[in-house]
């Protein structure tokens, strides 16, 4: 059996091909692990599934026909951390796509369970279910269970929801469906290949607040890494930087980038602000505490200089990083990339089970004229 | 954005036209807030459509149909005060329309909340859902919250399922269709128009208990007071007797009523008898442990003197104040009262969504003969 | 009302005609309540029915056929001894059957139960749902239950998930399901009355560990004299091994028998081998740290001496009882198990509504060829 370690230990910031390769093996299931897993090709093909399943459930038979994709797979949502939003997200999707699903949100309240391996429990969980999802507290975790799958006679496909503090694909996703969405605005003509376009080219997009501690900054600059021509900044307090191994694999890629610690400066030259609120869960001895966040913050005063078409996202929970005068307008996208989120999502599960070609014909026979 | 203690402040006692019109808009989707909101047509029209429903529901095509309803939108039941029962009977008529739902049930456990207001949650929860059922510890919280939706792009409806010590107006639906539904028996011809009738004319109607901290007998005093001709009794211990907001607001209806502190004195003039437990746990200090419990508890040698047609109703849970031996006589009818929650709350929600004419012709088509 | 303990007093170890009587009357729903209920005709049925389930859930259709089955009815979890394992398999099995399904699973975090009694609480389900599932740490309560909801006016079925240590019957079932199915194979020709032969004749099974306490065992060996000709060695440290009056009930079936304490010199000679985990959750003072239980495990060298068609089970959750190993061998059917344990859930719900005869109509009509 391989070990959790081993697999944690693997570094992160390489596009480890024999890691992507045994997690994308043609005679087993796909599993979502890595954000590093999507090429540009497989993000625009997404990015534009989304698009279309968001406008087929416009429609009530639409909706009626996403519900029988899937009502013959049953999903299960293994959350051992705690999390309600992504947990959300995820059912969402499953019942956009008629699947039904079941949870188990806290292992430690089984008496079954009681000194059993968590191998065997989820060597349990697939002899019921089709589909795994699985958010856990341990680096790594996801993608051993994945490779323990495969190893089984029915192997099953399993999607990360999130393993401790490094990997959040589907978040990392939907963040880029949100960026690459938002700057194909105003939409182009209907049937264009809208998420082909070299989007990213020439914009600055800033990332800004603890760049150390939150993973889907981390996560989101892989998959910027398959465009070019775009310029990136790194706004955050001198001791919550981002880490060196991501700015190494950016300038790997080419990309432009530069390190701040005031965005007030430079915000009307900004065409989408990633904001992030400070992670001091994680703080030893109250660290950040000293750390003024005026900084990393958007007030509605700074909005006279935001570009027209600036897109301004943030992962949430939100604290004061963004006022709440800044909802209202129209550069604020991040209830937007919450919806982008469940849209994602079931593209993503939709995409696991092959169910793709079908929410094509079925786009390409009813939504287009 | 409105304050929640602003909102909570309102006197609830008065039919505060603005604060009704508000959650009422054309323009908007219609919030289930107050009790005060229902009307008497709306009252007959809704315990009318509760009665469609279980008729359909009676039948296996008849489930078929309704379960087609609400297949194409999900609900999402927000039930961060502690409840099963209430919960249980919205997702069994989440169920009968076919509605997916998902539940939001202690808004601590989720790390992504920490710092988060709880206006961003619910922000959050409306763009993956498309209704809100709500049960909060704050007074006046649903109302903040249902007017803070209409200030969305995409607004959603809100059902109230209890918040706080004050308002629950599905469980004041529901008492009122078990009072008209039990006193309309026998059954009328078919097709005749069963609750348009001055039902409660000429009647008794006791409330009994702790009528001072339930808030079940306020909410169903409001809408009791839409009709006319019957006389209240408020039997309680003269410490927890019911408050002078409510008398007030019956005078002003022009309802007759008497305060007592003992029922079986008056037990064999009575038509309807709504028992309710003691809510010792709102004492500071054990007060209501020295009250004697048997002035206001239905024992079975009581039942030789009760009506023929007496309602007995109780929102449950119940202890002491119905001799278990009471169940089975047809005075009984609390265990009714439960089952018509649950076709009273699909009613609610199939209103919302304007379904109530789909289910009309339904029933018109297949069901009268 | 009837006593709970008077229920859980009467002795398990026989057939008492009048229990089973009262669980399996003409006029009431069947209840799922104890092993014993089960003749040798009932288990080949479940049996058949469960493989018929299996194969028309293999393919999409078939899915959807199933589906339909029971879209119409709603399922009460009432599983108040924490358990994840058969909580999921009988929500698959409800997910299979498309019946949509609520649960209870923690009664002391409800305000509203507060004071109410466990009767009143079930009363109320009733109200919502059209089976109850229970699982409950009293012995004797779902039969309790049974013939109380038997005394409604509309009394619904319940099927008994674990009560206490004593009774598991759906665990029973699927645990002679698993023995019955692998000792078919290989699979006789289609259509040939694949359980109806005797099986068993012949075979020596094994039950390994910790048969004292764990109740599994004692469920299945109810079932397994319904059959003959087999012989059963019970091999356990002196202070676990099972009780006097599961003996006593084996002998008056004329079942031979024998009791062991090492499985290691007999493993060559076992057709199927029940491991059990040391329970030492009921120790009293961790008395079974001692016992070295080597002599009830199955390591990776035993594994040159298993016959060829050896049966290998466990109830799960495993410690060290079977080296991990064992797992690819065709002899492990443990994995097997659980999920035979969610198509004879779903067959015992199906038969239930008696839907049997649907079940095998579709499959006799698509199916054999």
């Amino acid at each position: 059996m391989q070990s959790i370690d081993a697999a944690a230990a693997t570094p992160h910031t390489e596009d480890s091909t024999q890691r992507i390769a045994a997690l994308n093996r043609n005679d087993k299931p796909f599993h979502v692990v890595l954000a590093q897993q999507f090429d540009r090709q497989s993000i625009e093909q997404l990015c534009q599934l989304s698009d279309m399943i968001r406008t087929i459930a416009n429609t009530r038979q639409g909706t009626q026909f996403l519900r029988t994709l899937l009502s013959h797979r049953r999903a299960m949502l293994y959350f051992i951390q705690p999390s309600t939003r992504t947990f959300l997200s995820f059912t969402a999707a499953c019942q956009i796509l008629g699947m039904p699903h079941n949870e188990v949100r806290d292992r430690s309240t089984s008496s079954e369970v009681k000194g059993e391996s968590e191998d065997d429990t989820i060597r349990v969980l697939t002899q019921y279910f089709d589909l795994i999802v699985m958010r856990h507290p341990s680096e790594g975790f996801a993608e051993h269970v994945a490779n323990m799958l495969n190893k089984m006679p029915r192997p099953i496909p399993l999607i990360n929801g999130g393993s401790g503090k490094d990997q959040h694909p589907t978040q990392a996703m939907l963040d880029i469906y949100t960026l690459l969405r938002s700057l194909a605005q105003p939409k182009p003509q209907r049937h264009a290949p809208r998420y082909t376009a070299d989007l990213l080219a020439g914009k600055t997009i800033a990332f800004a607040g603890d760049l150390k501690r939150g993973r889907t900054v981390r996560s989101l600059a892989y998959l910027l890494c398959r465009y070019s021509g775009m310029r990136l900044l790194f706004i955050a307090p001198p001791a919550l930087q981002i880490g060196d191994d991501i700015i190494k694999y950016i300038e790997r890629h080419g990309i432009e980038h530069e390190k701040l610690d005031d965005i007030r400066p430079v915000i009307g030259e900004i065409d989408a602000a990633y904001m992030t609120r400070m992670q001091d869960e994680w703080d030893a001895d109250g660290e950040s505490q000293s750390i003024d966040y005026a900084n990393y913050s958007l007030t509605y005063e700074m909005s006279k200089r935001f570009k027209d078409n600036l897109v301004i996202m943030h992962p949430l929970p939100r604290r004061g990083e963004i006022d709440e005068r800044i909802d209202t307008l129209p550069q604020a996208k991040y209830w937007d990339q919450v919806k982008n989120g469940m849209w994602m999502r079931a593209a993503l599960i939709a995409s696991t089970f092959n169910c793709d070609g079908a929410i094509r014909d079925h786009y390409y026979a009813y939504y287009t004229y």
